[in-house]
C-alpha cells in the first residue's frame, strides 16, 4: 500500500502532551490545562426555547443549505457588535461566518501562505494558529514580546530584514497563552510599522469581550488607514463553543477570496447554529451573560493569583491577566515543565507545558494555566498540588529531570499515545 | 497595500454561473439548478423535540468543545449504518465526523496533494471536489466514463502512463452530476487496478441511500483487500444539510492524519449537531424517512423523465438515474448550454451548464438537471420552458450562439457578478 502523503504532512504531528492530557477527562484530575469555558454559564435552557421557535417559524430554511458568506442577519449583528464595542466600521458584507475562528485561521493560511513565507508572531503565540498554518509550510519569526506586546524596534528590524513576510499575527487582548494585553503605544507602533510596509495584520480577538477590569484598548483595525487588518472573532468564549460559530472581518478583496476558500472547505457553517446565535443576540440578555462570565472568571483568576502568590516557591514568575482564560508561568530556568507535568499528573493536577506555544521550540521552563473551567476551591487545591510537586522536583538531587521524563513516557506508552 | 496571495489562489475563481444562479432565489424561477434536498421532508418538529431533550439531559456537554474525531456514539452509529447497508466492516475508530462531506474532500486534498500530483476522476466529476482540491494545485486526469462507470482499459492505461497519481476519485452511486451508477463489473475492475498498484480510491457516496429501484451495488470498500478505499458519507441528503454532518471512513494510518488536519481546520464539528443526528438515529423513524425521501424523489425523477421525453427535440440525450438528485443532458453538439441558460433565465427556468463539472473544461453542450427541489408540476413546466427555449435557440439562423452569450454577459454585469 502506498501512503504517499503530501510533503506538508512532515509538519503535522500529534502532540504527546495533548494525548497525555486526554487522561484528565476520565480521572479525578484538577485540569488547569484545557481552554474550556465554564459550562455552568452556557445558555442551555435559552437555546432549547429559541431552537423550538426557530424551527417552528423557519424550520425549512434552518435545516437547508445556506450561503457560504453566512446567515445575513448574523453578519449584520456581528458587524454591529464589533463596531459598537471596538469602534471599528465594518459593514456586514465584510464579515464571513466561519466554523469557529479556528477555521478563520485555516482559510487565512490558505489565502496567503506559500511554502517558505514568513509569519511574524508574538513569542509565545496561540498553538491553534501554529497547527492551522504549519500545513502551509511557513517560516515562523517570533518577535520578542514583553508584558506590553511585541518589542517595537525588534519588530521594525525583523520587518526590514525579512523578505517574505505575509502577515503579522497577534492576539492583542488577554493573549492565549500568556494572558498579556498590548498597550496602546505598542498597538500604534505595530500598526505604523505594518502600514508603512503594507503588511497584513491578523488581529485575533477571541477573549477581548471577557474583561475583568480597566477599559478596552482600541482594536488595531481603528489604526488601519490602508485596510490591512483582518480581524478574527468567535462566540465560543461569550456564548458557547459547541455551536462552532466564529467570523473573519476584512476588506472586500480579501473577504471575497476567503468566501471562495470557505466554499471549498465546508460549503458553509451550519445554518441552524447561525440562526441560534442570531436569535440569542436579538432575544436580550446576551450582553448580560458576558458580564456574568467576566464576573465568574475574575473570581477564578483572583483565586489562582492568590494561590500562586501564596504557594509558589521563589523564582516562579507569573502574569496577571486583566481578562480572558489564561495566565502564564515561568519556572526557574533549570525546571522542565514536562517533567513537572508528569509529577503533577500523579498528584492529580494538569496544565499545558509552554514549549508548544513557541513555533520554533525552546522555553521548556514555561507553562500555561487555565482558570475558566474550575471553581476557586479546586483552583486553589490545584495550585497547592503543583507547588508541592515543584518543590519536590527541585529538591531532588539525583537526575530529577530524567526520571520525570521517564514517568511521562511511561504514561504515554500505557495509553497508546502517538508521538 | 500588498495583496500577495498564495500561488494556489490562481486556481481559485468565482463562478459566473453560480453568481447568475443566485438570481433564481429572489425571482419566480423554476430552479432545476441547485442541489437542494426537498425541505418539506426535513425533520423539523422532530428536531425541536430532540434538541430540547438533549439540552435538558446533556446541555453542558452539547455546548462544550468536543473531540476532533467526533462524538463517540455518532461514530459508532455511522460505522454500524454503513456496515449494515454496504456490507463494509468499518470500526467506529475508523470514522471521522466532518463539517459536511465537503470538509472530507478538503482534508483528503490536504493530506495527499502536492502541486502537480494527479487525480484520476470520472468525466464529468463532482464540482465540489474540483473546488476543494484545486487549491492544492493538482493535475486532473479525466478517465473516459460511460453509463457503467470508468472505461476500465483506459483507466489501466492512464494508471500506467501517469507517474504522480495520488488517488482515484469516484461517486459510484447516482453520481453528481451525471446520475450514473457504476456496474458491478466496473467496480471490480477499478478495485483490481487500484489494488495492483496500491493507489488510494476515494469513494464518495452522498446519494447511495436514496435509491428509487433495483438493488444496492457493493461498496468499493468490500473489494479492497489492502484498505486503500477512503469512503465519504453525509447526512445532508438523508436527514438535512443545514446541520453540516458528514464523515470520512478510512484505515487507521490515514484516519489519524485526517484527525490532525481536522483539528487545525476547525477543531471539531459542532457538538450539538452531532448529538442531534445521533439522537434521531436512535429515536426511530430515521430509516423510514429515507424511504419517504426516495419515494418523493422517484416521483420527481419520473416527472422529469416523462417531460424530457415528451418535450425535448430530437438530438437531446439524457441519463435515467436509479436514485439521487440529478440527471445529465447532452444537447446537440452545436448548442452551447450557457447560451441556453441565458434564454432559460429569461423564460423563468434555471439549470447548471455542464462545463464546470469537467476539471479540464470543454463539453459546452452538456448540462445538469436537479429534480429533488421542485414538485412534479413545476418540473414539467420547467422542462417545457427549457425545450421551448432550446427550439427557439436552434431555429435562429443569424449567429444565435453569440447573441445568447451577450444576453448572459448582460445579466452577469447587471448583477455585479464576478467573472
Amino acid at each position: 500500500m502506498r501512503t504517499a502523503f503530501a510533503k506538508r504532512m512532515g509538519r503535522v504531528r500529534a502532540s504527546d502532551i495533548r494525548e497525555l492530557l486526554k487522561l484528565t477527562v476520565n480521572r479525578d484530575v484538577i485540569s488547569l490545562a484545557g481552554g474550556l469555558p465554564a459550562p455552568e454559564l452556557f445558555p442551555v435552557s435559552e437555546l432549547a426555547d429559541l431552537t423550538s421557535k426557530i424551527l417552528d417559524e423557519h424550520g425549512a430554511a434552518a435545516l437547508q443549505y445556506s450561503p457560504s458568506e453566512g446567515h445575513e442577519p448574523l453578519r449584520a449583528q456581528i458587524a454591529a457588535r464589533m463596531n459598537a464595542r471596538w469602534k471599528t466600521s465594518y459593514a456586514s458584507d465584510q464579515i464571513l461566518v466561519t466554523t469557529g475562528s479556528q477555521q478563520g485561521l485555516d482559510l487565512i493560511g490558505k489565502l496567503f501562505l506559500d511554502e517558505g513565507d514568513e509569519i511574524l508572531c508574538e513569542s509565545p503565540t496561540y498553538v491553534g494558529a501554529i497547527s492551522a498554518w504549519n500545513v502551509f509550510q511557513p517560516r515562523w519569526v517570533e518577535v520578542p514580546t514583553d508584558d506590553d506586546g511585541m518589542n517595537a524596534s525588534e519588530l521594525e528590524r525583523l520587518l526590514d530584514a525579512r523578505r517574505q513576510v505575509k502577515f503579522i499575527y497577534v492576539v492583542p487582548n488577554f493573549q492565549n497563552p500568556s494572558g498579556r494585553t498590548w498597550s496602546l503605544e505598542r498597538r500604534r507602533l505595530l500598526m505604523e510599522a505594518a502600514t508603512r510596509r503594507g503588511v497584513h495584520v491578523i488581529e485575533d480577538n477571541p477573549y477581548g469581550e471577557v474583561r475583568f477590569e480597566g477599559a478596552d484598548l482600541p482594536s488595531l483595525r481603528t489604526m488601519d488607514p490602508e485596510g490591512l487588518v483582518i480581524t478574527l472573532g468567535t462566540f465560543s468564549k461569550i456564548f458557547c463553543p459547541g455551536l462552532r460559530i466564529g467570523w473573519v472581518a476584512a476588506d472586500a478583496p480579501v473577504l471575497a477570496k476567503l468566501v471562495l476558500l470557505k466554499q471549498g472547505a465546508d460549503l458553509h457553517t451550519p445554518t441552524l447554529n447561525q440562526m441560534q446565535v442570531s436569535a440569542s443576540i436579538n432575544g436580550g440578555g446576551f450582553e448580560e451573560r458576558i458580564a456574568r462570565i467576566a464576573d465568574v472568571y475574575r473570581e477564578r483568576r483572583d483565586a489562582m493569583m492568590s494561590a500562586l502568590e501564596r504557594e509558589m516557591p521563589a523564582g516562579v514568575r507569573f502574569t496577571r491577566p486583566a481578562g480572558g482564560l489564561f495566565l502564564w508561568v515561568n519556572l526557574p530556568p533549570e525546571v522542565n515543565a514536562r517533567a513537572l507535568l508528569a509529577r503533577c499528573m500523579d498528584a492529580g493536577v494538569a496544565f499545558v507545558p509552554g514549549e508548544g506555544f513557541f513555533p520554533n521550540g525552546g522555553h521548556v521552563n514555561t507553562l500555561r494555566l487555565n482558570f475558566s473551567n474550575m471553581p476557586p476551591a479546586r483552583i486553589e487545591e490545584g495550585i497547592r498540588r503543583m507547588a508541592a510537586a515543584l518543590r519536590l522536583l527541585t529538591s531532588e538531587s539525583a537526575t530529577p529531570a530524567r526520571s520525570a521524563e521517564n514517568t511521562l513516557a511511561a504514561v504515554s506508552a500505557r495509553e497508546g499515545s502517538r508521538s
